[in-house]
């Protein structure tokens, strides 16, 4: 496996700084976006609106994890998407495209990214243009309060948390043998973190569509017993 | 690859008829409980019922596609749950359970059901476990109409489709080698026609959805405007 009983990289070397502080501007850039467009929304939608700029940032550009250890920050301009093309000409080992030594680099964490794996690639195909497009689509549905605001919520995060099963579960089953956690750094920032969050954030998401239903249904409760 | 190549079965034998006769009693079964338990129900919602119905008594029993060509209706009594154990303690071609003989049978349209297909069994995991409850939960919340009823629908038809796109697109991708689409009743019955009613119905009860949550948000938004 790619990586794995190769000399481990500097744990806090300038490209970990590099991404890192990539990382931080994403998520600042999400933030303020999310302040700016969500000027008339509730608060918590303010927040949902920071984190689904930095979900679409992150589809369209790259998960910092992935960038951690890469040679140039000029990496940080690759996307999902060239992932998928390169994928399904070739492999991304075989590649020398410049998208392709970043995926190369994602690949010490992970080596399935290394050889086009089929479930990766079909998760990977969705994620680019599925989850993308509703993020976008919820980010216009929660500005203007439209009434399959909540339709699209639920099915963005369900898509993420199935995706994410989808991802670790068919490794888990075989012993793991891709996963590469031989440092704190793949395994809890990597794989754990930059995994989890695409976890815990789908699930507070699904607990306010949840409450929001909730609400809208009893509302629609109490219309009706009024008229009556 | 088990099946391919090797002589085909009679395509119209008893097995087949058994199958088939199965199939409509599951779906007289599940329609006579839909409209039992959908009494009150709106006439979209008991044709709901009865497919939910279905759903749960084919994730419970056996797609009766996964049937057709066994040597005893017996087998008809499998269940899916009894595909994720044997292919986590082992796999599918070298067990001897009865369950077993059945998915060998099944192997024959699709092989990476016999050798613990690591992406089909955590497809399995989570139809077994998830899908099963879900189609429950949704029973449970389309008959007492229950605020989660379309949170439930979204995320049962999501979880549904994405795991239709998961079993196959891997299989796809690397020129589907482990399809059997040698015959008609493989391809245009098993593979095609008892897949595809799980992409026709969860689409069309995320339709509903839609519609539902677009008249409980206009409901919402005309009650507010009264108010006002």
């Amino acid at each position: 496996m790619a990586g794995r009983g190769a000399a481990a990289p500097p744990l806090f070397g300038a490209a970990v700084a590099g991404s890192l502080a990539v990382c931080a501007v994403q998520l600042g850039l999400a933030w303020a976006l999310g302040r700016r467009l969500g000027g008339r929304c509730a608060p918590a939608d303010r927040w949902v609106l920071g984190w689904l700029c930095y979900d679409v940032l992150v589809h369209c550009t790259l998960k910092p994890s992935q960038c951690a250890h890469s040679t140039s920050c000029t990496h940080h301009t690759g996307q999902e998407g060239p992932f998928v093309y390169l994928s399904l000409i070739g492999t991304v080992a075989e590649s020398d495209n410049i998208f392709a030594s970043l995926w190369k680099e994602y690949g010490r964490a992970d080596a399935r990214w290394l050889y086009s794996d089929p479930t990766i690639v079909s998760l990977e195909i969705l994620t680019v243009v599925l989850d993308g497009l509703l993020a976008l689509i919820l980010i216009y549905a929660i500005i203007k309060d439209k009434y399959y605001r909540h339709f699209i919520q639920i099915t963005l995060c369900v898509c993420e948390l199935y995706g994410g099963w989808m991802t670790f579960c068919p490794d888990w089953l075989i012993g793991s043998p891709n996963l590469n956690t031989s440092n704190w750094l793949y395994l809890w920032v990597y794989l754990v973190f930059f995994n989890g969050i695409w976890v815990v954030l789908p699930g507070l998401l699904l607990w306010q569509s949840w409450l929001g239903l909730k609400q809208m249904h009893h509302e629609k409760s109490n219309t009706r017993k009024k008229i009556r």
